[in-house]
């Protein structure tokens, strides 16, 4: 499936979800000389918007560009819908089936747009990607055609037009060279890759290692040691990345060894801020109450830990996180536990791998040939 | 070939050098309770080191251990090098050559010692890595054997007992694996790795990028850039290494992105002044003059561009770089032009690949089976 028509010179562009991330994109867009629409859940940020092209809740001292529309809070029509050539999914993970049940059949299936998706995480409970979402509520050719946009991008800094990179995924390159071309300015590089799961995988494991980078940090060590951790946990990443059936490529990419670093070496994270807290002393309970928002890799590790049980990788960084956080382990001693580990070979790649991206892949109806040509280690 | 004896605590070691890295590691040896001796060309501090265990040239708050002797200047005996279980080089790669020269009939073939490298960089004018300069000098064996050293680790975090992490390469599983257990600590961990080629390239590739880094955060820009600058000089990294037959895989290590990432966030890096000074608007010569030490990425720059050129690789950052460095090319200039670059793919690894290694791999006798395996993404 492909969606109907290459985004021409402006392209109408709906955005569902007014968050940090989905305004920031959104005000690129509109800079981009696109047609744009916001979709929001709350009445009063909606005529906020639309009187004083700010968003009260995110980059509050950001003056939007005139050409985005906020719209909502109710679904947008048929007819709406009909008339945009890309729908671009902003919207918390936990929120994705709820919202695409409602749109599926709103959708033209013979005249479809192009999907971009940029939430990060894994579904609680199911512990499914972002792709078995789509693929539950719209169908397989609506996933394998969906686009995947993950990269180190401080939405404060894209607003400004600082550089930023980003990795653009699809099953269908084609589809990923249409949303590259759309986002692409010189101040906003896009790169595309054709291995969707592996992307998804880095933006959701990525925030357990910035808890563990921030607890090292909180803990008082210092820049060696930091560099050591995010180095063995990009590692991990890649190991659980190749267990589950990604490219362990994707890993030396920017969404994955870029976002992390970025994720890693900053205050501004939520997750370092989790982890710093908790290398300095503090309860989980305490640093929830505090914190204000939501830090994904909390709840992330809890669904990384039972890809590492069920896989059979060693992930010792990872599995320390959810100890701290869901058994009660003090931080100190995870540290010291993780320092007397035997030495290892550097990077051991599991000798079996790729069944939960098969059984995806089975789904989504991807021919399965393309996996040893994707990821050839164990071809 | 393999050395005489499993390094038995405690081990001789014979450190050649008293740089910065050179004195670091012999202080984590004899605090690792080895009997360490640490060659040196200047007699005042092999004194000044003997009578109040400081040296007076680097680390200079640092105690050193009891158990470490300085030695010098003259050339050790064949006796002398004999009774030692371990041979360290951490001297200059410029002064390796007349130094392994000036060694190799002292050895006894017989018995060898484990050797271990933890230089960095190319060989000026004939741009050969370590391990050419090893078979030149001492021949095939010698370098099949020999071990690499290499990760993130500031020599002023490693005498503090800062948690560090190094991969520790060599063609010969058994000799990398002695050389681990020599210098495994719980604060100090090794990584055993199979591709000393790529170990050695990330090695001297990563100061070129740590100048990019440098010059961007020069020139005023933020997080995303610095990220991008370092995953996508990543890529390049392992673009270059892939076109040279070392694994990609080795660049996602601790030698490849761990080393990468500490070099390229912190101004205690010389290579990320340099560049820091240029993005600021100094000159090349006016930065020179007053840096006092050297910046290894300001020659390595020139084999990289031959590398590159000679490979036919894209790796626009390091021309770019090579250009601002050698050419007059203005920073502004060099970075706009980056940015204007076409969209592309993430990662696009050379059709063909691996010449120079299988050249030298000829050299050394590696059984040229190996490399599919080693490297399969072209296998």
């Amino acid at each position: 499936m492909f969606s109907r028509r290459h985004p021409s010179q402006p392209s109408k562009v709906l955005v569902f979800g007014a968050g940090n991330f989905g305004s920031c994109l959104a005000s690129h867009l509109g800079d981009s000389r696109h047609d744009v629409y916001m979709w929001a859940r709350e009445l009063s940020l909606i005529e906020h918007f639309n009187k004083y092209h700010k968003n009260p809740m995110y980059l509050k001292d950001h003056q939007f560009p005139d050409n985005i529309t906020a719209v909502g809070p109710s679904m947008p029509t048929k007819e709406f819908l009909d008339d945009m050539d890309v729908l671009l999914f902003a919207i918390p993970t936990q929120f994705l089936r709820e919202n695409l049940k409602a749109l599926k059949p709103l959708l033209n299936i013979e005249n479809m747009p192009l999907l971009i998706f940029v939430n990060k995480g894994i579904e609680i409970g199911t512990h499914a990607l972002t792709l078995e979402i789509i693929a539950d509520t719209c169908g397989s050719d609506i996933a394998k055609a969906a686009t995947f946009i993950s990269g180190p991008s401080f939405a404060a800094e894209i607003v400004q037009r600082q550089p930023t990179s980003v990795s653009v995924a699809s099953f269908t390159e084609s589809e990923a060279q249409k949303a590259s071309e759309l986002f692409h300015q010189p101040h906003f590089r896009c790169y595309t890759n054709g291995d969707p799961i592996g992307i998804e995988l880095s933006g959701a494991l990525k925030n357990v290692y910035a808890i563990a980078a921030g607890m090292s940090d909180g803990l008082g060590f210092k820049n060696n040691t930091r560099a050591m951790i995010i180095t063995r946990g990009l590692a991990e990443m890649t190991c659980i990345g190749a267990a589950y059936g990604a490219s362990p490529l994707t890993f030396l990419g920017l969404a994955g060894v870029g976002d992390l670093f970025l994720t890693c070496s900053s205050s501004n994270s939520r997750n370092y801020t989790v982890g710093h807290r908790l290398g300095a002393g503090e309860s989980l309970c305490e640093i929830m109450k505090t914190l204000g928002s939501v830090a994904e890799g909390v709840s992330t590790a809890k669904g990384v830990k039972k890809y590492i049980d069920e896989l059979g990788v060693k992930a010792p960084i990872a599995s320390s996180v959810y100890d701290v956080l869901y058994s009660g382990k003090d931080v100190r001693m995870a540290v010291r536990e993780l320092m007397e580990l035997p030495p290892s070979r550097e990077l051991e790649l599991p000798p079996t791998a790729g069944e939960p991206a098969r059984q995806l892949l089975e789904k989504l109806g991807v021919d399965q040939v393309d996996i040893p040509r994707r990821w050839p280690v164990f071809g």
